[in-house]
C-alpha cells in the first residue's frame, strides 16, 4: 500500500463529474479511511441502490417555453437558500484532508449552501462559526450525557448555528463489513473534539454464549420516542429528525414537533437491506404533508438526481460522499467545485424540462423508465 | 495515441452490419472527433437505451403470405421516397472524412433517399446542391439574428431544399462529459461555413457563486413557442418540428403549424434521464393524430429496428450515427452500404413478417419481448 | 487457426451435460462449419433467449407419490413412441462429422426415437433407410418443381418414411451475419444429394439502388397457404407444418389439413426479433385445441426443458443443435449419448415432479420464476 | 491442485462474515469434497437464487422504539431455544474436517442451538450425545429395512435425540453435474457409520436403450405417502418432514402427523428448476396455519436473511452450508463463529427494525425491493 497523495493545488481539466472525483479522492486517503468513508453496511448492496434508484425515474423534456427568469431559489425555515444543495453532516472529516471541516465550511460559505456539521465534527463548532461565515446546522446524536447535551445546545445557539438535525436512524451501528476487514480506527489526532465534555458510551461487549448485543446494556442509552419529544421541547433550535423512511414514522416526528425530516438511510451505512431514500420519499412527503419540509440524501451524483428528488416532494437535497470527494482531492476548492458542478447540472436540466423555478419541478415532469 | 489511418478504399468482406463499422470508423478518427461525434450527455445510459429499448418489441413472424408485389415506397408532404430511411443532421461531417457533408449527400443521391444537412454544416449548402442532385432538407436552429436567418432561408429554397428541420431540443447543450474530457474543439478547416454571416450567440460565463446558467444573459437568446409559431408562419417550406418527446409539446406543434415531427432526444446527446424515441413515440402519434407525419431517430442499428418504429407509428426513420461510421470508415460508399445493409435488413424483416408494403406494419406485428 | 481435431473415439467422463459437448463439437470443427451450424440470425439475441425462455418457468418438486410403474411413452398419429425427444432437421451434418446423417440415424435407432432428415442431408436417404432401421421423418422446403418434388416424395413412401415436417418459416434466408463473416460455403463433397434432381433455384441479385429483395424475382418462389394447402392434399404422408409461432398462423395450418405443428422459430437463424418457441407454445396449443398434435424445437439443453414443454403443452420436443454437438464429438456414440442424457434427466425430473406418466405434466406443475 | 491446508488454529481477524469463510475453507478441502459439498443440481441456477431470493425484500428501518427488554428466544414442540438459527442436516461432515460431526456438534452445545445430524453422519451417534451436551435432532432417510430402521430409532431415543427431520425430496439423487465432472467418491475412513446394520439399497443401472431411471427397480424403494404416515405413527420422537415446497404436500404433511415442516429444496442440490424455499414459505405457513411449526432452510448468508424469512413466517431457520464453511476452516470454532456471526447481525437487525422479540417480525416489517 503506497502512502496518500498530497491534495491537488489545481483541479484537473479531465474532472467534469462528481465520479470524476472518486480516484483523485481515494488516492489522497489510508485505506482505513477510505474504508470508513465511503463504505456501507454488509454487501453494500444499498450503497449501490441508493445511486441506482434513481435510474427508475425520467425527466420529460419540455420545449420553447419562456426561461428569462429563471433560478433556483428555495425558502425553509423562513431563510431563503440560493439553490437546494445543502453539505450533509460526515464524521471525522480530518480523515479525508488536514483542514477537515474547515475546508468544507469556508467552501460552503463561498457557495452560499448550508453544511450541517457533525456532532463528531474533527474541527471545533467555535472555529467552524469564526473563520466560516456561511449558514451552519448542527447534526446530533442523542446522549443520556444531559448536563453536556445542554452546554453543547447554548454554545451552537451563541455561535449562530441555525438549526439541529438529529439522526435517529443509528441506536446500534450497522454491520459495517468493510471497515471491520480494514480495522479502521481513528487515527492520532482525529477525534470529535466537540464531544470531550460528555460522559462515555456503554461498551458493546458479550460473554460468550450470552445475547451479543440485547445481552448488553448497550440499548439502554438508545433513545426512545418520548425522549426525543422532550429533547426537541427543550431545544431552542427547530429540529430536523434524519434517518426518517417509513411514512408511520414521519406521521410520528410531526407529532412531536419536528420542524422537518430528512429522508435518508444514513447513506447505506445502517441496514444494508432498508429502502432507498428516494424510493421512502413520496410516502413520506405524502404523511406530513406540508406541513414541515421534507429533506432527502443518499445516492445523488448528478443534478438530474436533486431534480428528481425535487419533483417527488423534497424540498432540497444534501450531498454527503460527493463532497467528501472533493474535500479529500482538492479541499476547500475540491467541496467548491462538487457544488458548482451540481448545481450548473441542475439549472441545465430545469432548462430542458422546461422548470423555470423549483415550484415548477412537480411529480409529472417524471416518467418511468424502462 | 497514433494517428487516424486513410478511409478503407474498399469495404472488406466481413463488414455486414452497422455494428461492423464502429471499429474501423474509430480506427479513421481522433479521439476528439470521435467523442464529439459518438459521445452522449452525461453517463450515456440514454445513448445506450435508446439502442436497447428496441428489445423491448419482438416481430411476429407470419407465414405463407404473398409477396409477390412487396414494396416499401412511403409518401411524405406529396412526394413519394423509395424507403422509409433518411439521413439525420449531423453537425461538421468533414471531422469524420475530408469530404464530409458532400460524401454523405453522393451517397444518399445515389441511394435514392433524403439527406438532412445540419445548419452546422462544414460544407456551404450550394456546394451539396450542386453536386449531389438527391432530395435534401435543412436542419435549423432557430436564431435571433433574423436578417441572416431570411437570407439563408431564401438561399435554400433556391437551392432545392424540401424541407426544414427545426431543432427545438437543445436551448443549451447537454451535459456532454465525455467531450469534456476529450476537450474537444474544432480543428482548423472545419467550421460552420453556413453561418458566417451571423452575429455570435452570447456567451456563457457566469461569475463565482452566481447561478452558472440562469444567472447569465445565455438563455435570453432561447427560442419560445411564440417565436417559433412566427418562424413557421413566415418560413417559405414546410416545418418540421425535431426533438419533440411529450404529448403535449407534440400537439401545440400541430397547432402552430408544424409541417411534421421528429420525435427525437437528439441522439442521447443531451438529457441523459429523458425518454427514449421508441417510448415516447406511440403517444405523440396519437397526440397528433393523422395530421401530420412523425418520424422518429435515436438507436436504430438494424432493419428490424426501422420496421418496429414504424409499426408504433412513424412514417419514417432517420439515422445519424450509423451513416456516420459509414462515413469515417468509407466514405461515400461507406454511407451507401449502411444505406443498404439497413434497406435490405428492413425488406427481409417485412418478408419473414408477411408485410408486403409499409402499411401493413402495425402495431398488431409486434409482440412484447420477454 | 488450428485444424480440426479427429472425432473422439471414448467419450470422457467429464462430459456429462449437453453442454460440456460444445467445446469438444468446435475443435472437431472448421470455424466456418461452425458458424453455419451453430450462428443465429444478426445480433444472435434469439439464439440465447431460445434458451433463457425456459428459465421463466419453475418445476414444483411434489413428494411421495407412487411411482412404481411411471414411463415416458408418448402417441403420435397412431404410432408410440418410448420418449418424447425427437431429433430435428439440421442440413448437411456432414459438416460435423464423416458419417453425417448416417450417423444419426444409427444412433436414433439405436435410441428408438426419431429422427427427421433434413431435405438438404448430405446423405442419400436409400442410405438412411437402408443402413439405419429406426423411424424417420423427412423435412420438406416447399419447391417450384412439382415434378421433381413428387418423385422425391414417391421415393420417400418407398422408404418408408413416416411423416413429411414442411418447414414455412424461411421463404428468404435469415440475416445471419455470423455464417457471412465466417464466408462459409458448402466444402466439396459436401451437397444436398437428394436434390440433385431439382431445377435451381432464382439467385438473389439486385442492381445498385434497386430494392434488394422485392426488387428482384426471389420472392416469386416463395410458397403461399393456397399452394401448400394443394401440397398437404396431394401428399401421401402426413404433413407436419414447421416453424409456426402465430396463434393465427396455427389456425390456418389446422383449417388446410396439417398433421401437425412443429413451433419453432428456426432455431434463432431466421428473425432475430422473433418469440421464442416457449413463449409462442400457449397460444398456438389453445389455437388448435386437441385436433392436431403440436410439437416444439428451439432452446432445448436440458432434461426439464422438455418437462416445461410438454406441461405448456408440446406432445414431444425436437433437438437440434444438442445432438450435432454431440454429432462433431463422437459420431453415432455422442448422438446416443445426448439422447441418453436429455431422457434420463427427463425421468430424474418426472420422479422429483412426482409424475409417472408425460400426462401428468400439467400446466400447473410449473410455478414463475423469479 | 495442492494439497488441501490444515484446519486454522485461529480465526484471521478479517473473516467477519459468512462469505469470508468460503475461500479459507476451499483451501482446505479436496477439490472432490469441496464439489460434493458445496456443488448444486445442474446448471446450480437454485443455488445461486436460493440466495438471490433474499434480496426481493427489504427491511424497513422503524425508529426510537424501546427496546431495552429484547431478546430472540423461540418455543418450539415445547422446548424453548435462545434463537431461532439451527444447523442443517450435513452428510459426512468428516469430508470437511478430520472431526467432522463432533467439532459441529460441540459447537451446537457451546452455542446452545440445536444440531439436526444427518443420518449419513460420518461419526456415531453415540459419540455425539456422550461428548457434546447440546441438543441434538436426527435427519432421516426413509428406508425399506424396518427391523435396522427401528433399531436406530430405538438408539436415538435412547440417546436423548429430540426430534426426527424426515427428508422426503429426494426418491432420486438430483442431477448433480459438479459433482460428476469432479467423479466425487467417498475417500477411504468417511462413511455413514450409523447405518452399517442396514441392507444395502438397489443399484441405479439400466441396459442400454431402456429406460434409464423408470427402467430399473430404483424407485420401488421410494417412500409413498402411506408409508410415510405410518412411520409417524410408529415413530416415538416428533417428525418433521424436510424438503416440502408445494402447499398441497403441507396440508397433506399436517394431515399425517408431521410435527412440523422445513421447507427446503435440500439447498438447491436436488431439481435446479425448483422455486426456492422463501418463495414457496408464505403458502406453506398459510396451507398449515398455525398448526404445526414451519422452518425454512436454503440460501441464508445474513442475519438480514433469517429476518425475512421469520418475517414471511418461518420460526427459524435452518443453515447448511455456512457452517460447513466454518466447519472446513477452523473446525468447531468456526462453526461457532458462524453462528455467532449471523445471531449478532440477526439483532443488530431487530434492533434497527425496531423488534424488541421474534413475534414483533411480522409482514409489514418488510417491503418489496426494487
Amino acid at each position: 500500500m503506497t502512502t496518500p497523495l498530497a491534495p491537488l493545488s489545481q483541479i484537473p481539466a479531465e474532472i467534469v463529474t462528481v465520479a470524476d472525483y472518486i480516484s483523485y479522492a481515494q488516492a489522497r486517503m489510508t485505506p482505513q479511511a477510505w474504508a470508513y468513508l465511503t463504505g456501507g453496511a454488509a454487501d453494500e448492496r444499498l450503497l449501490h441502490r441508493n445511486e441506482s434508484a434513481y435510474q427508475r425515474y425520467q425527466i420529460w423534456p419540455r420545449v420553447l417555453r419562456d426561461l428569462t427568469a429563471a433560478h433556483t431559489r428555495v425558502s425553509l425555515l423562513g431563510k431563503e437558500y440560493a439553490y437546494p444543495i445543502f453539505l450533509a453532516p460526515v464524521a471525522y472529516q480530518r480523515l479525508a484532508h488536514p483542514e477537515g471541516e474547515l475546508a468544507t465550511a469556508l467552501a460552503a460559505a463561498a457557495m452560499q449552501t448550508p453544511f450541517v456539521v457533525s456532532m463528531q465534527s474533527s474541527t471545533d463548532l467555535a472555529v467552524l462559526a469564526a473563520q466560516a461565515p456561511g449558514p451552519q446546522w448542527l447534526q446530533w446524536y442523542w446522549q443520556p450525557d444531559q448536563q453536556a447535551s445542554a452546554r453543547l445546545l447554548t454554545q451552537a445557539v451563541q455561535l449562530g448555528v441555525e438549526a439541529i438535525v438529529l439522526t435517529v436512524d443509528a441506536p446500534v451501528n450497522g454491520v459495517r463489513n468493510r471497515e471491520q476487514r480494514a480495522q479502521f480506527c481513528l487515527p492520532a489526532g482525529v477525534e470529535a473534539v466537540n464531544l470531550r465534555g460528555f460522559a462515555p458510551q456503554p461498551a458493546l461487549v458479550s460473554q460468550a454464549g450470552q445475547s451479543p448485543l440485547f445481552g448488553t446494556g448497550f440499548l439502554q442509552t438508545a433513545p426512545t420516542w418520548a425522549q426525543v419529544a422532550e429533547f426537541i421541547q427543550d431545544c431552542p433550535l427547530p429540529v430536523f429528525l434524519k434517518g426518517i423512511l417509513h411514512p408511520g414514522d414521519a406521521r410520528q416526528a410531526l407529532e412531536i414537533g419536528a420542524a422537518g425530516i430528512v429522508v435518508s438511510n444514513h447513506g447505506g451505512r445502517v441496514l444494508d437491506t432498508a429502502p432507498t431514500p428516494l424510493q421512502a420519499l413520496p410516502a413520506v412527503v405524502q404523511a406530513v404533508g406540508a406541513s414541515i419540509p421534507v429533506l432527502v440524501d443518499g445516492g445523488i451524483r448528478r443534478g438530474t438526481d436533486v431534480f428528481i428528488a425535487l419533483a417527488l416532494g423534497a424540498k432540497a437535497v444534501l450531498i454527503g460522499r460527493p463532497y467528501m470527494y472533493g474535500l479529500a482531492a482538492a479541499g476547500a476548492a475540491g467541496v467548491a467545485h462538487v457544488l458548482h458542478i451540481l448545481r450548473t447540472e441542475l439549472e441545465v436540466t430545469m432548462a430542458l424540462a422546461g422548470c423555470h423555478n423549483l415550484d415548477a419541478i412537480q411529480r409529472d415532469c417524471l416518467g418511468d423508465a424502462y
